[in-house]
């Protein structure tokens, strides 16, 4: 069977280095390691719509940053297909005949709407697009027949909730959609990365994310200004680790060779935390370093990123010609899905020539 | 504004003569008035796979039953448009797009949903496409158009439904769709029509609907067997009307013209009832009365059936020609819909131009 992934983002705003440790950098390792057949990039526009139906220009104008945080990240449409979600008319109609497959109360129980009504404030007043997205999440995947999604432990109910909904549907009408596993990632660190305030959450309008497409003194600004202990005063004093966000990104970023290059007077990570707790180490020096080591990232990020930023038809030509190709694997999901429901009446010459005898009998 | 209707039938069964006279009698005088500029006829499949999920089968053998009886009753290929609902993909794709409109809770409030959960004894386990219908139905409605909507007063809250997503659309992404108003049929008696057992609903497994296709043996069958006063026993004694399902019946089918040619000892329909209500008119009377009423209705009906049975691939196409037509309509629909959500980017010179911009000025 070949091996097909599915994966993507929401367009509400340009992605930032939380996105990088989380997804980014392992799906431009995926995509190159030469393991699967396909991979397809979804910029979920309409499911960003799902909660922001009144602001359909916020999702339009992020489309292109996206795409072109993709394409400096090593996205690249020549292996990967990049597409635009609401491009794909496929997708809804599948939405449509798995929703015949679900209950509203399993809905209701699935952990990921429940905790994400409560972060948005919901409660009551849940627009149903946004209650019912597993089901659209199910479209997605399937529709491509992904075998695997690559994903943060947190959205597991949402892969079980399709794998659920593939298994009804091909014990209802027959072997005919991809049951996909989930590909966790293996580093915790990167899946939560807080926000360089501290803070769990990154958050475009508190400002305490580094964006890909920033800027290198935007991004030194960022770090020298990072939450770390606010016990820790003076240099003597001992500094604590946890909850410290400086370290929480080295964490996520650092490895032995930044120490060659940046701090050779420590063999590793946990030399360094090791000063620092029992004193004697500035935040100043551990900043500069964690700086070093993200513009070594973040640098040929930004300088690809500027290369495309030169050419913004030729991005969305790009998109245009993923979503054509994703479009055309979603139609023959789509017309195997409706062959399998019969529900192909005018390519079905088995159920006309049943009715022109069932008509002769009478 | 050109008067636009949109009206349709789930195709789980023959049509019988309940919805004869609730529907498809007026159904053919509108097509036939001149006053409306298009009328849409669904045969709404993928509405009845929401109940019916686990039994497409039923619905795919009973499409042709519902296309032969309307086409039986006069509706007109040449007039109308006759189409089935799952060969419009747009509906789905407006569907999934105006359930950002639609609360959770103001669906659980619809009276409608409600009515019919319980009588399906769904409760805990309703289809998500089930509870959702409501939503489905306004993409139906606004797809095309549809200035002018029949049905039933218990179909009341469905059409507010569609009145407020049409709303909400407009007032959240400009005037776009189109504000149907509900035609209520004036006879009450015609809308609730019960079975020949004197059951409020005729059911196929009970047996207690007239069929338009059934033979006039069948038909002489179910009337003479009907439920009538079971206290009215001998002919001399006193027979009640109300729950006297004969006299229901004649109150939905009989004119003062029907006693001229068959009970000329009468001139009304209110002088059989008082002769019945003092006693003295026996129920074989009266059945053979409204048998011979019925046959005038349902006889050119059968004869117009059995002639299109003859020709079954005719009526197919027919069929699929209504659907192209009915897709067109639909998709102009939907690109006034995206161009309005303005989530139709590649087509949109606009937004590549303004980014074009946006990024030469970083």
């Amino acid at each position: 069977m070949a091996k097909i992934i599915l994966t993507g983002d929401r367009p509400t705003g340009r992605l930032h280095i939380g996105h990088y440790v989380g997804s980014l950098r392992e799906r431009v390792q995926l995509q190159n390691s030469g393991v699967y057949d396909k991979v397809f990039i979804m910029i979920a526009d309409a499911q960003a719509l799902t909660d922001n139906a009144d602001n359909p220009e916020k999702i339009r104008q992020n489309i292109i940053e996206v795409a072109l945080d993709y394409l400096a990240c090593g996205l690249d449409p020549k292996k990967s297909v990049i597409f635009i979600q609401s491009q794909i008319p496929q997708l809804c109609e599948l939405s449509f005949y798995y929703m015949n497959l679900v209950t509203v109360s399993r809905l209701q129980r699935n952990p990921t709407v429940k905790a994400e009504i409560q972060a948005r404030n919901f409660e009551t007043s849940i627009p149903v697009g946004f209650f019912t997205y597993p089901i659209s999440q199910a479209a997605d995947i399937t529709a491509f027949q992904a075998t695997t999604v690559p994903v943060g432990e947190d959205q597991m109910p949402m892969l079980e909730q399709t794998r659920e909904i593939v298994r009804k549907f091909n014990t209802t009408y027959g072997e005919t959609l991809t049951e996909p596993e989930i590909l966790l990632s293996g580093n915790e660190t990167c899946q939560r990365l807080p926000g360089t305030d501290g803070k769990a959450k990154m958050s475009k309008s508190i400002g305490n994310c580094i964006y890909l497409s920033e800027t290198a003194d935007e991004i030194k600004k960022k770090v020298m200004n990072m939450y770390t202990d606010p016990d820790h005063i003076r240099v003597a004093d001992p500094g604590k680790i946890e909850g410290n966000t400086v370290f929480t990104y080295l964490d996520a970023f650092c490895t032995d060779d930044h120490f060659k290059r940046y701090l050779p007077d420590y063999n590793n990570l946990d030399e360094l935390k090791a000063h620092y707790q029992r004193g004697g180490l500035g935040d100043v020096k551990v900043k500069k370093f964690l700086y070093a080591i993200l513009m070594e990232y973040l640098e040929p990020i930004k300088k690809r990123r500027t290369e495309f930023e030169k050419d913004i038809p030729a991005v969305y030509k790009m998109l245009q010609e993923g979503s054509v190709k994703a479009e055309a694997v979603a139609a023959e999901t789509l017309a195997a899905v409706k062959k399998a429901m019969r529900i192909n009446y005018f390519d079905d010459t088995e159920l006309i020539k049943g009715q022109i005898k069932r008509f002769q009998k009478k």
